[in-house]
C-alpha cells in the first residue's frame, strides 16, 4: 500500500476519492454545504450503527430533539452562548412574518433538551437520565470549510447527554462514555490520543472536556470526539432539581459527549492508500466484489458460476456484489480499489477448469487461489484478517507519529518537519500551558488521560513535571 | 377491543397516549415542535425501516442533501415557490452577520436536489435516477399544529426522487411508487384510499398529485402519502438534459413521492383502543412482555424461569422484555398495554406446576396456556395471528366507512353525521369538482384510482359519471 500521494498531497486525494468514491457531491452552491452520495451515506450509517449498538448495551435510549432553540432559552447559559454565539444560524422569519422569537439552528443540543429535563427530572428515581440522539447540526463557520471536516451543516452528529444525583456518578459517566469511544474508534481501527483539553479549549459551560484526537495523513491532528463533564453548570441555569431521600432538592451532575461524521473522514485517512479508499470490511458498504474474465475463444461459463458465487455469499451473510458491467476486467478492478472493497474475486476459465477462485485483498493485493468447496469459510477468513491486519497497520504508522521532545525548540522543529504529535512533559499550570503554545506556535491537544508518568521537567518553569502533554499542529 | 373513547375523543386519546406510551413529549416550548421518545422513536426506526427496504429492493439509493436552500435557487419554479412562499422559514444572520443570501429551510428537497441532479445528467446513460432520502423538513403552519400530524418540524420525511428519458418512464414510476406505498401501508395494516387529487390540490409544480388518505378515528381523512408526476416543470427549470442516441439534447421526466411521520400517527390510529396502543408485532419495538407473578406462600422460582424463558425467546430472535419492576402485576399489565406490546407472558406458581405459560394477546384478551415444550413455536404464530387480524379488523373498520351517495345533500348528511369517506360519481370536470366542494361544504380527495366504474350521473352537472370522486373531511 503506497500512501505517497496521500501524505504529501492530502487534501487533494481527499476531494478525489469522494466524489470518485460515490462518498460525497462537493458542488452544492452553498459554502460547507455536501451531499452524501449513496456509497458514502452506506458507510456512514453503518459506522452509526456500531455507535448506536454501544450505546444501547451500555442503557442509553435514542430520542429525538427539534432543531430550532428559541433565543430566549438558547441564551440562558452565558458562557455557552459565549462560546456559541458567533457561529449560530438564525431563523428571523416564517413565511413573510417576521418572528415575535427569533429560533437558532441548534448547534448542539444542551440548550433544546435540558428544559425538557427540567419536566422529566422530579425524584431520584428519575436518574440517572442517559440519552442520545443522531441529528444535523449547524455552525456558522468562517474559515475554510472541508467536507466532514470543517462544516456548517455537520449532517451527523451523535451526541448523548447524562444526568445523575451524584458528582461521582457523573465521574463515572465520563470514564463509560471515553470506554464507548475507545470501543468504537477501536472497530473502526482508528488510533486516537485521549487528552484533557486545556481550559481554553473546553467546551462552553463545562467544567473540563476530554477529547480523543487522531492523526490525518498531512500530519495535523484531527479531534474525533469530546466528553464534556458539565457538573451543575447547566442544571443551576435550566433549574433541573430532584428531590432526595430525605426531601432535600438538588441540582443534577451532567456529562454530554459527541461524535460527528469526521469520524469517517478519520476511517478514510486511517486505511486509505495512493490508488484510493481501502475500508474495513465489518464497514464496507461492499465487502466482496466478484469480478468474471470471459475468455473468447473458450466456451466456459465463468458467469454462471459467478453469480453462483454470488449467491452463496449472500446466502453467508456477506454483502457482495457481481459486476456484469460491459468493461475490461482492468478497469472494474480500478473501480472497485477505489471505493475500497476488500475482497476482490475473479472467476476465469482457469479458475472454472481448476474449480477455484481468485481472490485478491484490496490492502496488501494479495493473490491466491481459493478452491470452490472452502469458498465461503476461506472468504469470511480472508475478511477478518483484513479487518485485524488494517487496525494494525494504521495504529503502528500512528505510533511512529508521535515523538517525545523535552525543550520548547524540539517540540517546535518536530511538528514543522514532519507533523504528528510530540508528547512533553509539563508542570500542568495554565501559565506554562499557554507559554507552552505560544513559544512553540502548535496547539495543545491536553494532558494526556491515562498517560505514563512523565520523565523530566516543564520546559517552561522547570518544575518537575506532573503530567504529559501532547503538542500538535491541529485542523 | 373497545374504541368508543378512541373515536368519541380522538384528540384527547392521541395526547394522552403519546407521554403515556412513551411516544412523544409534547411540552417543548415551540409551537409545532415535539420531542421524540425512545419508545416512540423505536418505532418510528421500525417503520421506516420497511419503508427504506422496500425502496432498495426497488432500486432506490439512499443519499443526503444538505438543509440549506440559496433563496436565488429555491425561487427558480415560479409555482413551486407559489405553492411554498408562506410556509418557509428563512435564516438571514450567521452569526452576528447577516447573510448576503437568504437561506430556506427546506420544505421538501426539489429545488436543492434538482440543481445537483443538472451535474449527474450528461447522457442517457445516466438515467433513470432513482434517490431518497429521509430528513426533517420545515412548514412555517400558521393553523393548530399537532403531533406528527401538522408540524413546523416535520422530523421524519421520505422523499424520493426520479429522473427519466421518456415521458412513459416518468409514468410508470408514478405506477411503481403508487404500488410501493402499498405495500408498505399494507405491511403496517393501514387502510387507505388512492385518488387523483383535484388540479387545487395538486403538488405546486407537478403535472398532477396521486394521494393516499386514511381515516382518523373520528372520521377525518389523513392524507399519508402521495406521488407527483413531475413531468418536465422541473426539468426546464433547473436545466436537467440529456443526450439522447442520434445527440440531441432532450429535457427529463421526473417524479417524485413522499410519506412523513404521519404514518406512525396513522398505525397508531388503526391498531390503537380505548386502553392505549396496539402495536402490529412486526414493528413492536417489545413484542413480548413478561410478567413474572410471585407468590409469597410457595418457594417457587418464578423469576428463574421468567429469566430462562427470556432467553430462550430474546435467542429465537423475538424482542423480549422481562418486567422484574418492584410492582404488582396488575400495574404492569396496565403499563404495557398502554404501550400497546403485543404479547404478554405471565408466569406464575400455577404456570410453573404445569410447565406452562400463560399468553395473553393484547388485541382480543384472549387467554391461553401454552406448554414450555412448544413455546418458541407457538408465540411466533401467535405473533403472525396478531398481525394478520390487526389488518383485517383496521380494513373492515375502514370499509365500513365508506358510504355511496348519489347527491350533494346525501354527501353532506353523511359525512355531517358520521365522518368517512363518500363515495359518489362524477363527470370529472373540474367546474364540477368546484360546485361538489362548495355545495357539499366537504373536500374533494380526488378521482379515485383504480377506482369501480361508477353508476349514475354527476351531482352537479347530470352528464353520466365517467370516474368516481371520494369526499371527506380532512385533516
Amino acid at each position: 500500500m503506497k500512501r505517497e500521494r496521500l501524505q504529501h498531497n492530502f487534501s487533494e486525494w481527499f476531494s478525489g476519492i469522494l466524489r470518485s468514491a460515490d462518498i460525497m457531491e462537493t458542488r452544492y452552491p452553498v459554502k460547507g454545504l455536501f451531499v452524501w452520495l449513496p456509497h458514502g451515506l452506506k458507510l456512514r450509517n453503518s459506522v452509526f450503527a456500531i455507535m448506536r449498538g454501544l450505546l444501547e448495551q451500555s442503557g442509553h435510549q435514542e430520542v429525538l430533539f427539534p432543531q430550532l432553540i428559541p433565543e430566549n432559552i438558547f441564551r440562558k447559559e452565558a458562557e455557552h452562548i459565549r462560546g456559541f454565539e458567533g457561529q449560530v444560524y438564525w431563523v428571523t422569519h416564517g413565511g413573510r412574518d417576521k418572528l415575535d422569537v427569533k429560533l437558532a439552528l441548534r448547534p448542539t443540543s444542551e440548550t433544546s433538551i435540558y428544559p425538557m429535563f427540567a419536566l422529566w427530572i422530579r425524584s431520584h428515581a428519575d436518574l440517572p437520565i442517559k440519552i442520545y440522539q443522531i441529528v444535523n447540526i449547524f455552525r456558522y463557520e468562517t474559515k475554510m470549510t472541508k467536507p466532514m471536516i470543517r462544516l456548517r451543516e455537520v449532517t451527523t452528529f451523535k451526541e448523548a447527554h447524562t444526568a445523575h444525583a451524584k458528582s461521582e456518578e457523573a465521574e463515572a459517566q465520563v470514564l463509560e462514555a471515553v470506554n464507548i469511544y475507545k470501543r468504537f474508534f477501536d472497530e473502526l481501527g482508528v488510533p486516537y490520543v485521549v487528552t484533557k483539553r486545556p481550559p481554553w479549549d473546553t467546551f462552553a459551560g463545562a467544567k473540563y472536556s476530554i477529547a480523543f484526537d487522531t492523526l490525518a495523513p498531512d500530519g495535523r491532528a484531527l479531534q474525533i470526539g469530546t466528553v464534556h463533564n458539565l457538573e451543575q453548570n447547566f442544571a443551576r441555569v435550566y433549574g433541573l432539581k430532584y428531590e432526595a431521600l430525605g426531601g432535600k432538592q438538588h441540582y443534577v451532575y451532567q456529562t454530554c459527549y459527541g461524535v460527528s461524521e469526521r469520524v469517517i473522514a478519520a476511517v478514510m485517512m486511517a486505511h486509505g492508500d495512493d490508488v484510493g479508499l481501502c475500508l474495513p470490511p465489518h464497514i464496507a458498504p461492499i465487502q466482496v466484489v466478484i469480478v468474471p474474465i470471459p475468455f473468447k475463444d473458450r466456451e466456459v461459463p465463468v458467469e454462471q458460476i459467478a453469480t453462483a458465487i454470488k449467491n452463496e455469499l449472500a446466502a453467508a451473510g456477506l454483502r457482495v456484489h457481481l459486476d456484469e458491467r460491459d468493461l475490461r476486467p482492468g478497469n472494474k478492478f480500478y473501480y472497485w480499489e477505489r471505493r475500497g472493497v476488500p475482497l476482490r474475486l475473479e472467476v476465469g476459465p482457469e479458475d472454472v477448469k481448476k474449480e477455484q477462485v481468485t481472490a485478491v485483498r484490496r490492502d496488501t493485493g494479495e493473490k491466491q487461489a481459493i478452491p470452490r468447496g472452502v469458498l465461503k469459510t476461506k472468504v469470511k477468513q480472508l475478511l477478518e484478517g483484513v479487518t485485524g491486519d488494517l487496525r494494525e497497520r494504521a495504529w503502528n504508522l500512528f505510533h511512529a507519529s508521535i515523538k517525545e521532545a523535552p525543550d520548547t525548540e524540539t517540540i517546535k522543529r518536530v511538528i514543522q518537519k514532519r507533523g504528528g504529535i510530540v508528547r512533553a512533559p509539563w508542570c500542568g499550570g495554565k501559565a506554562c500551558g499557554e507559554a507552552l503554545k505560544e513559544q512553540t506556535g502548535w496547539d495543545l491537544l491536553g494532558e494526556e488521560f491515562d498517560g505514563r508518568a512523565p520523565a523530566g521537567a516543564c520546559p517552561i518553569c522547570s518544575k518537575r513535571a506532573k503530567v504529559s502533554v501532547l503538542i500538535a499542529r491541529t485542523y
